[in-house]
């Protein structure tokens, strides 16, 4: 099959199955999202670009933006951040604090929300404006303008997000958070709410896919060392208590978010995004997931 | 640098290191190991091979064995094995109890100690010489005649291998253990007591770097499907507490034992073996960890 | 009211409460007594004594021979059992191995499981036939000498106690069992099936009720302030993960066990045992702890 | 001995092992107190009274003051209030975070962090003006109006006090806490600022050591059996993680706090204070405990 034909396939084949999953309610803005919505959206690093049903429509990218945090964080102080955090999956749910108690508040991976809570508290001490920051980032790897945050998304999940204050402030206890909790966290919960759409995602991950340079401009963002260890970092780590599943399912670093979307990548290959916000028991997309094994079967693709 | 050169200037670089590790001690016959040892085996799955330092030298697999295990519990079990134990990093100690009280005796992945033991069990109930079908297994993929357990290992880790015991006994408690745990650990011990070079060890691997088939035979082993699942499973848990580390500044899968060898694979290209008897923190070969980073950074090689 | 009124009221209010309990069945041997049983026995320090029910129908007294065994190894060791075990409460499951774990082998006190088969191991280190050495014990301080084990419920716990071989071991591997696990579980079983009746048990909790001295006889048993000691242990640990409960609703130091009974006393004034089969779900009498609630309220009599 | 020799002979016994312990300094407020203060005071529910020491001086009386905030609570709230929280032991640290996500939200017992946080909430819930209902209460029972809140330590306990917030965002997020946590922290931070001298802080627990009723005045501030159940619930949660060791050794249902006073109760006898700012590694006061210890010796009377 040729790669439109598997994308059509892949896409017909999970629509039905994201009936079984459950959209993310714990704030308004995302309860309303249709879960009818499915996009499947390929960006090649040779230029080349696939995409099926809704790709052009903004979603909350919530954790995957974790990666983008992360990539600023990373620029701006190299390997010190492991002095502030690990690269290990933490073997529990990702806001548990159960974990970050007995390890004295530093947090296991980045990508679990404590550590991107720290991640949070990196930038804001390293970037004058850290908001915009982010968002000239994002948008100057994508070369789309219209990328902005959902700034109602980002007011609601603060004033409900007591477990992130929780763990915030446990870190606090430990000296693991040097800002302010309050800054710290309006960031981190601005971060979430950013709003892309399936194109967009699977565009701005081609850095990552590309050895940290965007394939489009040559901008080197990262170096291939640095490039390749997030990857490592989202194959373990990517898809909270289900990344070691999804590695064996689907076997493609990758970062999901409770809007719904998964973008993950083929080194040297490929940057893919599915969205389809009913999620699983794990808070991953359900017919995302589906859809990502299919991909890696169909096409015989994978990292192993 | 051509990968003879390669390979030398690792071994130089790396054998001084080897003096911070400490050797494991917890039974006489791997304490008396020289902590001077050290071996780097490489073979290609095009047959090609490369090796420095006391590469035919056996020594104790330990862990690593618990790749042939896994194997031929999944060759007779299929999916089916997934009803037993999980996929997911642990997050905790090797040998730890703590998580398997709360998972209700469900261990995290088939490469912590738990999991081994479970792995065992379902060997015992379905091969009648489980102990001579794992032998004629390494044989088989080795061509190596002369690869034996050493009984004197197993026999002395079993009189102290308390925890083991208690593993095993937390699993029967919740009915995952169907054979006596007495015999299901005879068998884990025998396992683990298997000696093998870095040359056979390296070897043994191809099957897993060739997507399932013994390149040197053409045998298909396992599917390319289940061939990369473990590759995925071997990335994600391969390394113990340390898994996530590892993916991040090597990026293979692996799988490391106490007696100091540790064994990774390149798909499509490769299997190497180092050894190295020293051990970090986290239980694996010190000089080992620091051989295969150097490995990923000089050929610019890695998953990706 | 008198105390024969108070017992007979008592009596009937908690008759038709036992059937919201669950008979314990992890055992044949336990799961056929029938779940209306019911007996209030009480003995007091001058020697009078009331009784109503099924007093004098010998049931599996489980774990409340514990208190037996602590005495005897209480009276060989003395304070050195410290360096041993613990004396606060658990906090956790009356079988777990997590603080277990955590805690490096050394149970929380001698009333949970794994720091009863401490105790189990001390009195063999200590007493050169520790199975008879127990029963003369029991036998001396009730005058009662058809007494006895029973010891088709220690084979058929034995033969099913997977948890707590796994405990024993767990511990054994911290260096904290020094005999064999073997022979530590069977004098533990053998002990938990010690037979007694409501009667026997208040009568043989006298010398607990009266600082250390069998009223009957002047026997010293303990010293006042060791007796004091063992009072202070029941009242914080007695009732497994119930104990706070039980101290808050009751008020008396107490030890119960899986085959239905409690045993209580008032120090300086009385003994009493409530047995009733049924079990609630943190595996204490139901029946048992109303009735022993009613009897603080009534009598108006606690150590509080 | 009569009681004024015994007190002095305690004093002079365990003046000098103050210095093994270490005040509290994670407040400078705390820090500055002289380790050298010691003061015993012992009040008899017949009017009569001893003391020996700094008895008149005020310190902070920190957690002590929990009884007093339990005490509106249940007045307010009477058995509801176990709705929102427990009565068992803990078996952790007094500010963990691990039992309370794993038991969604609801704290152990009132005397932990977490308890006495959802206590000022359910007291901030009930009472018009909280902070001068908590006054008005001690002043009430004592008949000292110069008690009074530091707000100094008030103020810096919260601008230092992250583990507390966490605990508090924590409670908030399984819908435990049901005013604000700002709200609910100046109260909790508020009542452990409170100051008090031994002499009044022993008088103050005639209440509980007099089944509810205040001796000097006849007022009855909780029924009997309200009253026995505070005591239960000192005597087996009032010493943090050392509370079964204390029963164990001294007998008393009591409370410590990290100012280094304990109050101790005889019910229907005495109330005592002992006053001795070291701390050991539990957070209670050496020397006080020592006293304590000594005092239940040398006079014989115990609850046990």
């Amino acid at each position: 099959m040729e790669m439109h034909e598997i994308i059509n396939t892949i896409y017909q084949e999970v629509k039905p199955l994201a009936s079984e999953g459950k959209v993310a309610d714990y704030i308004p803005q995302l309860s309303t999202i249709s879960p009818d919505k499915l996009a499947i959206s390929i960006n090649n690093v040779d230029g080349s670009c696939y995409e099926v049903g809704d790709s052009n429509t903004p979603f909350s990218t919530q954790s995957i933006s974790k990666v983008f945090g992360y990539t600023l964080a990373f620029k701006a102080l190299g390997a010190e951040i492991w002095n502030r955090l690990g690269k290990e999956p933490s073997g529990n749910s990702f806001n548990s604090l159960v974990q970050l108690e007995y390890e004295k508040g530093i947090p296991r991976n980045p990508f679990i929300n404590a550590g991107a809570i720290v991640i949070s508290d990196i930038i804001l001490s390293n970037y004058s404006n850290p908001q915009q920051a982010l968002l000239n980032f994002v948008k100057g790897i994508t070369k789309e303008s219209s990328i902005d945050y959902n700034t109602d998304v980002a007011t609601s999940e603060k004033s409900t997000g007591y477990r992130n204050i929780a763990l915030a402030y446990l870190m606090k206890s430990f000296k693991n958070i040097q800002n302010s909790v309050e800054d710290v966290l309006d960031f981190y919960f601005l971060q979430c709410s950013l709003e892309m759409s399936a194109r967009s995602l699977s565009k701005s991950f081609l850095y990552l896919a590309n050895h940290g340079i965007v394939p489009s401009t040559n901008e080197e963002i990262l170096t291939i060392s640095q490039s390749k260890r997030i990857s490592a970092l989202m194959l373990t780590c990517g898809l909270y208590n289900e990344s070691g599943d999804f590695a064996y399912r689907v076997g493609m670093p990758a970062k999901s978010g409770v809007g719904g979307g998964i973008v993950a990548i083929i080194p040297k290959k490929l940057s893919i995004c599915v969205w389809s916000p009913p999620l699983n028991s794990f808070g991953n997309s359900l017919a995302g997931i589906e859809a990502l094994e299919r991909f890696t079967t169909y096409t015989g693709d994978s990292i192993f």
